[in-house]
């Protein structure tokens, strides 16, 4: 068989035509079972053959005792199987034309056993002499949504334009699931685990040039050549903003990596620089990574970082204003401009408000909400509005409600006129079930539901709005310069 | 009138026999009506006296016209008139032997215009030369559950053991809405806003003798006296651990406090010194508040670094650890005495087990998930365990909810036997209303609430709790130093 290359192999494995689940099972906590749910659970077109060598009938398909048994050529193997079973396996591979395999199989350089890594490395002689390309081992693999393939459960069916490349399968899962609340949606995901073959440099060149992605989140615990890493990093950097975490700083961490992907964590310092110049972001936590995505999703690009603040009351906005220059962005003073204009509405408040401004101040007066968030975002002397949710504001839990629903309809509107880009932010609160039954939180869990449905980036504080935001400005600017 | 001190006439404001609202109104927009309905939601125990020129009854309740057509003397006043008729009401004020006023009243000094400025002096002359103690003005007053009095709707009517002294009355509202879904509860609360005669050290020093208030919560935007100031935080942290948001740092922000409280914000530097000397602990925002103050409330003090985690896969355990030593904590190896008793009982896994432990490794072993969180929390190893709930673990959603709820389950018999202190994190996802229809989404809610009802410090993420946590030692450490 003629060799096929990592990218060429990858667009078997997002695409394929008939994929193979090797080891599959009805036992409902084994892997066999889950990948082969998934299928069907998200609706794979291609042809699913189930692989195992004691049943004849898997979930109502057809099974089979061994690859050579199966009637076509496979495109794609997920390999469930025990880790003696592999190199067996990837010796039928080539007669059924098999392009890429996604190991699952695990327990292998990860647990620092001397025998399992030279398992591995025997496992690695074999595939490169038949020319197999392999994901893995001990990774979950692929998601592909519009092919109808995924690794997990309660992932989004729709297809988005986030590609995912993580070391960990796990924390791939939780962005993923965590993703879907935000309205993130995802064109490609993979989690590569040992990266045996398939490196994170071949998965970021893939997704640097699929046409599907726009943007991308990485975790990485380790890599395999770091030229090739800062290489690919930098170039993909250039065209599609790459969201990253490292895995796998401090002892503790660099300990915990070795355990889990048998990466070598490499020293935080270099790892710092080398995202900070390829010109991609590091983020610390999932929450960091969605927040962040949310704004690359939502926003068009931000070059400027003039924030104007709004609603509110005093101790909000006062925090507010600290927090965002502490996160490095600007929140100026009105301008005369606006001045102006207030002084035409509320003569008797004007020379009283300010950036941000204070909605118990002008609350009550002749100046509508609709009419100061306009202000705001039409003035054009700000980059970007961060409107708050005045959750703070003292009225009856039925006027507070129709206020908080006013100013969530105010933001729709206004973000729908595409001026300048607006943040919402609203409930800092953390209600658990139970609280969800009282009307105020169960009004803010509404609202913030039907801001993401409106595409807004909705944020529960300022604190992780200005975070977020200084971030992604920093990413245009930056961008820009280069360009 | 003989002259009540400042002390004594807080001791009336948290404690009246009577109450008079004046400026009490049945419209529903005006802090008149909040004001006495607060009164009546919380059931106030002692004598309300609504005070209104242009009604007969107000709620069901007799209104008078004036103070003085009040039957009887009156410990404490909620003013609620414009600012006109401030002083014609501390005039009448010796007469009823008011002790103490509580101005809601605003735009005075802090509309930052000079007539008004001029107006607060005014009222500040008279009523000290009447000898009375003013709260305010602009300001929310007093939340006392114990006596039934309150500033917002939504208040928890359980009386805690939380006090909270805040210059802005809408994060107060925030902070004590916001903390009652963490089971936080108050022994008295005070937004005092422009701090005209009783000042944020006065309140501190009270709280400080206050029986009933073992945690202290602060806002501040500025000072009165910063000797005072100084010598109170100081005098109160060394008995009390006070956790200080400080308001208005950067440029914004101090332009923002003009506005709010009319406060000078001050020097940052200075701030961070002063509250970083007197031994309180400053936080950013009310969520980082909330945060910590739910670890003074339920865990006992801690003063080592040494923190065990266990749950959840393996990037999670990944980024956990890298959170936990970058916010300063120490996430040590397992010690060889748990490694021995972990050889005994998975004698093919012990050796790649380590801290944090990854439930990926053991989760189907024969190693119990409340044997394992049992060895982390009785090993004596740890200062601290932190479970994270493997809300990433790949299981169907009805097994994937058993684990759930059993790890919950576990976490609350463990804390149960009060050894080593144990926090828990579960959902960094954000859910919106109607993902709660989402068995995964509800779930984690439902168990949210569990953790919070048995009282044990829950977290959304792990970067919070390490945050919290990381500053709550710190207190410990200090104050163990000192005394």
């Amino acid at each position: 068989m003629a060799e096929i290359n990592s990218q060429n192999a990858l667009d078997f494995a997002f695409n394929p035509s008939s994929i193979a689940v090797v080891g599959a099972s009805e036992q409902p906590f084994s892997f066999g079972y889950h990948f082969l749910r998934h299928l069907l659970d998200y609706g794979y077109k291609g042809v699913i053959y189930p692989v195992n060598p004691s049943k004849s009938s898997i979930m109502g398909l057809r099974a089979y005792p061994g690859l050579l048994s199966v009637p076509t050529d496979v495109d794609f193997v997920i390999c469930c199987v025990p880790t003696d079973k592999v190199i067996p396996l990837l010796e039928e591979c080539p007669v059924k034309k098999v392009k890429i395999v996604h190991l699952f199989t695990a327990r292998l350089s990860e647990t620092g056993r001397s025998q399992a890594v030279d398992q591995e490395k025997q496992i690695q002689i074999v595939a490169d002499n038949l020319g197999i390309k392999l994901i893995g081992p001990n990774c979950m693999g692929i998601y592909s949504p519009a092919a109808g393939i995924a690794f997990g459960y309660d992932f989004p069916c729709r297809v988005g334009d986030i590609g995912v490349v993580f070391q960990s399968g796990g924390s791939a899962t939780l962005l993923i699931q965590m993703g879907s609340l935000l309205g993130l949606s995802f064109s490609k995901a993979i989690s590569y685990g040992n990266a045996m073959q398939i490196s994170e440099s071949d998965i970021l060149d893939y997704l640097r040039d699929d046409f599907d992605t726009r943007i991308i989140a990485a975790y990485f615990e380790g890599v395999k050549n770091g030229r090739k890493f800062v290489y690919s990093l930098t170039e993909t950097s250039k065209t599609k903003p790459v969201v990253v975490i490292k895995g796998g700083k401090g002892d503790s961490g660099t300990r915990s990596v070795t355990s889990h992907t048998a990466a070598v964590a490499g020293s935080q310092n270099i790892w710092k620089n080398v995202i900070q110049q390829a010109g991609a972001i590091e983020v610390n936590d999932l929450n960091e990574m969605t927040d962040l995505l949310m704004l690359f999703e939502y926003l068009p690009p931000v070059r400027g970082k003039r924030v104007g603040i709004i609603g509110g009351g005093g101790g909000k906005c006062v925090t507010s204003a600290d927090l965002a220059e502490e996160a490095g962005l600007l929140v100026p003073p009105l301008s005369k401009g606006m001045r102006n204009k207030l002084k035409s509405i509320v003569p008797d408040l004007w020379d009283w408000l300010g950036n941000p401004m204070d909605f118990s101040i002008w609350g009550d007066s002749a100046l509508k909400a609709m009419e100061a968030h306009q202000l705001f975002v039409e003035s054009g002397d700000f980059d970007i509005v961060i409107i708050q949710v005045s959750d703070d504001n003292p009225l009856i839990p039925d006027m507070w409600s129709s206020i908080i629903k006013m100013e969530v309809e105010d933001i729709i509107n206004l973000a729908a006129k595409k001026s300048t880009p607006v943040i919402a932010v609203l409930c800092g609160a953390k209600p658990g079930y139970d609280d969800l039954q009282n009307e105020r939180w169960k009004t803010l869990a509404q609202q913030k539901s039907r801001l993401i449905q409106a595409k807004i980036p909705t944020f529960e504080t300022t604190a992780e709005a200005v975070k977020a935001l200084s971030r992604f400005v920093s990413y245009w600017q930056k961008r820009t310069a280069v360009s």
